[in-house]
């Protein structure tokens, strides 16, 4: 049974690496003494070592062992020992192509859905769990193979969804317009995960976290506002692509 | 020798469309009856012929008749006729791919480098004029066969350049950063362009119009503040990729 805490983003304004959500990160790893972490998405360029170490003090807090997926030997053959993957933010880009030059994306999509693998994901480790990275905010530094994604969940989430700015005078489409663009070229659904959200995703069950409301676009719909999580579990019936 | 119009954006707030910069246009395509548009980017998923009509009436003031590529019957025969090409804004990546498809690439790189057609572009027109559009600020909601762009310029925009909101709580990447990311990865010079900024470049010339300093991101160097066009010229001779 799938096992999923889909972050919008690892720190929200005025706290520490996970801080916020540090409870949720606890319960969603119970049992478990120690995680693989995939620092590929580099946020800022910073490298895999000192990503890794930014992760191990914040879960260190809560007593679980962090090892960086660099520091294997062999990753396609070392990866299957782990019963808890991280996926942190960056650029969703370049992550997404170091987990196709790696060989990852069918390895990591095998284990979370048919060997109970718990799978966490902050802002692009969030896109990347989707069904294809369509609808992430990042910079395209990097061209990948393709924009299809670990397809752990069969509908994109757009993170750190921010909601059109009242009265600006900036001329580059809001977040909302960008969606309607994919929606003429798609028919993923897209929810748009504010920041200090998260979903918990356990088998057919969608919780939406963190008390604020998500928005949610689909094809042909008018966009809206969910409040309550039940309202989403259809959502892993939909067809990927 | 090439002539280029390369804006940051076609319309600035509370004017309508390219009307602030409608006078630098007309001097761009002096002389010229008709030019060509290509519609490609749909802004807002609108159609190749909506588009084309807003740009048709906004031309229209200076007495330019627009074709939309849509309308000819033989694209590849046919655009060669053209001495002026404006390409629109809207989703570079949308774009970049319609570009590709129809095999318009070399085609349009010829017109302009080689044929002295006049190009202009805005927003997403004017990332696709560069050498690649790894540093479009839009939605990756089709996946392209490549990055690579016209090369019409050895160097990249980022339109609607946003200097970071202080103040702010959101935890997205800033701008800087972003392009920061990317000279991680690449040695491609990134001149971030303000809204209501423009280039214009004529052979191995460039000036800065709109009255607005720009911002110059350089591998290795501390990001600046471009005032004095002069100073750019130097891009003309950066490496492609």
């Amino acid at each position: 049974m799938r096992n999923l805490l889909l972050l919008s983003t690892s720190t929200v304004h005025g706290s520490s690496f996970l801080e916020y959500c540090l409870s949720e990160v606890e319960k969603h790893f119970s049992g478990l003494s120690e995680i693989l972490f995939i620092p590929y998405a580099r946020p800022g360029g910073i490298s895999h070592s000192d990503y890794t170490e930014i992760v191990e003090k914040a879960l260190a807090r809560i007593n679980i062992e962090v090892v960086g997926i660099h520091e294997l030997d062999d990753i396609r053959k070392e990866i299957g020992e782990f019963k808890g993957i991280y996926i942190g933010g960056g650029n969703t880009f370049l992550l997404i192509q170091s987990l196709y030059s790696n060989g990852l994306i069918p390895i990591i999509r095998d284990m979370v859905v048919n060997k109970g693998v718990r799978y966490m994901g902050s802002s692009a480790g969030t896109n990347v769990a989707c069904s294809t990275i369509n609808n992430t905010n990042d910079m395209p530094i990097v061209h990948p193979p393709s924009f299809d994604a670990l397809k752990l969940i069969p509908f994109n989430i757009n993170p750190h969804y921010l909601d059109p700015v009242v009265g600006s005078k900036h001329m580059g489409e809001t977040r909302e317009t960008r969606i309607k663009e994919f929606h003429f070229q798609s028919a993923i659904p897209v929810l748009g995960l504010r920041e200090g959200s998260w979903l918990k995703i356990e088998g057919e069950k969608i919780a939406l976290g963190g008390g604020l409301p998500a928005r949610l676009f689909e094809r042909n719909k008018d966009a809206r506002e969910i409040l309550d999580s039940d309202e989403l579990n259809y959502l892993l019936k939909a067809r990927q692509n």
